[in-house]
């Protein structure tokens, strides 16, 4: 007999769910396990809005298990702590993002590459060990093997450091990965949207010289002035991406949407790198000769294994690194969904789960 | 006034070559520059026949230059030297490769990655710095700055070490670049032919667990028991593929034919990378979502640079590695190519000019 998601575990836990693919949130009673010698209990305080959040709520991946509670981006301050928690204390604030699970054994876990772990489990709409759903950050509690806990530096505001554990991690991973986190090399950011600020936010860090591609003109002000970017260019004017062949290391495409690479591919000095972060939902159209000619390179990144996520915040801590947010109430997580769906928001959403989940329990 | 072949240089030189794109190669006397104080000149004894000699005669890519004389798996011996040459001296087993001619003052040239020189010169079918033709190696003579002079180490055996000078450091090159030339590495090697069975025994020299990878089950035998690979995959076989998922360390994928990449993607373990040396005419499809999932890779590489092949072929001479080949005579050309069109060769034709060119001065 299936218990009910309040049944399930001795914690009660209350948090806005969709209930089908229809991806409509709303109050939602539920439950989570008491806490384990390794674990690590947090009050949810704020969590981003990531655009997969809205991909599992309408099952547009075909994989959600419904009801689904949204958010991956948790940030939060500890409750309660197991007995062999070394990691982090009563008070300390932490967070949890993409990744609540993993096998512990494989090569990719033995090199905090949880990520790549074919166990790894999401921290919401997956299976946990135990057989129970897993259910994210729009709720008021959370608990999670020390493992996959991030300890927030007390300098990192936690409203706009929250998209960093999901949208953060997923380029800084690659920028270092592929040998783009270093001064001076030339870097592009195609999409300019939670991932692609965040990448010229982090590149620029490192000290590379950054170059914002973007179908739309009217993103240059906001590229070169706010986020600091050193060039811009756009895609669609053949003459600037002429004139831009061969220039750049490597470049993180941050979009979704199917789209040409031939022409990212041309931007690319030889042995460079083009790595995606987005996932188009239909295969794009390779062509081998220009990669063979220039030694160049695609590849593909999934956000990052544990250990670099903490490298991560604090890397971004100490730089001063946060996500340009807007800061929603709970109730108004339906709308920022549907604007978030038209691209209509800069450039996360944040929810403040701390001070306004509660106010729902009774609308 | 432009000058006829043979009266743009001091030097007489006579070979075969394409006049037009049908492609026939006969008899054709030509010239070559004198010795400079850099140069070296060669007696050609034997060239090899790549595939791409067969594209560049039928004007397959459409940047073909007639009249052409292929070949660019040039080897022979030092007839004569200039006054700054260091490199080699007279009655030295030297070849020339691909490459004749690059920039010198460019990023790839500092690295000696002449093979990525935007101004890099193919060794036939191509204009020189001085304005003229480059003519390949199914000829008696050849004279090449000192920097594209290979030296062929007196253990190498000339006839079958010539395809090294393409064959050998297109395949060695990413195998050493992409990390896979280590002992332990699980190497996949997709097609059997003129590249994929150099690829295994460079693979298994490195030390490396090789797997074959082929449409055709009747190439096993070959593959497991005369080139020594440890595992052999039919690639039409979904059960096979299927239990190989996530094994590979990474793939050198030679086949020029257009075929689907997605079943290769699967076989790489995490960050695995897929290198393509093959160049199939049309775009293929890249699916997105398995490339991020494994933060996997997929990768052109062009031949080698100049030190590297050097390199290439003295680790070749050190580990006995040569290349499987039908030794054939200068009036057997236009046959070889019609077999070479159809795969009728196991692995590589490699033409004995020392001993057969002069015979065809008369036919």
């Amino acid at each position: 007999m299936t218990k009910l998601p309040e049944e399930e575990h001795p914690i009660k836990a209350f948090g806005w769910a969709a209930r089908d693919q229809s991806g409509h949130l709303s109050p939602f009673n539920f439950s989570r396990r008491a806490t384990g010698v390794d674990d690590v209990r947090f009050k949810v305080l704020y969590c981003g809005i990531c655009h997969s959040d809205l991909h599992f709520i309408k099952n547009e991946w075909g994989i959600s298990k419904f009801p689904v509670v949204p958010g991956h981006e948790i940030v939060g301050e500890v409750t309660e702590v197991g007995s062999q928690v070394r990691k982090v204390n009563v008070g300390d604030k932490v967070g949890v993002g993409c990744i609540i699970g993993a096998c512990r054994s494989c090569d990719n876990c033995n090199k905090s590459l949880e990520n790549y772990c074919p166990k790894m489990i999401l921290s919401f709409a997956a299976t946990y060990h135990d057989g129970t759903t897993t259910y994210g950050g729009f709720s008021d509690t959370m608990v999670a093997n020390e493992r996959y806990i991030v300890h927030i530096p007390n300098n990192l505001p936690l409203d706009a450091g929250a998209p960093l554990l999901c949208a953060g991690i997923t380029v800084y991973s690659p920028l270092k990965y592929h040998g783009l986190a270093e001064p001076g090399k030339h870097v592009g950011v195609v999409g300019l949207g939670g991932l692609g600020h965040l990448a010229v936010k982090f590149a620029k860090a490192f000290g590379s010289i950054v170059t914002v591609i973007s179908t739309s003109p009217n993103k240059k002000e906001e590229a070169l002035k706010n986020l600091g970017a050193d060039s811009f260019l756009v895609s669609r004017d053949q003459d600037q991406m002429q004139a831009a062949q061969g220039t750049l290391d490597g470049i993180i495409d941050t979009v979704s949407a199917s789209h040409p690479i031939l022409p990212l591919i041309g931007l690319l000095k030889s042995q460079g790198k083009l790595v995606m972060v987005g996932v188009p939902d239909k295969p794009l159209e390779l062509p081998i000769f220009p990669l063979i000619q220039g030694g160049k390179n695609i590849a593909g990144s999934n956000i990052g294994g544990m250990k670099e996520t903490q490298e991560m915040i604090d890397f971004a801590a100490k730089h001063n690194i946060t996500a340009d947010i807007e800061v929603v109430s709970m109730d108004y997580l339906n709308t920022a969904m549907e604007r978030l769906a038209k691209g209509d928001v800069r450039y996360r959403f944040v929810i403040d789960v701390g001070n306004t989940l509660d106010a729902t329990k009774h609308t």
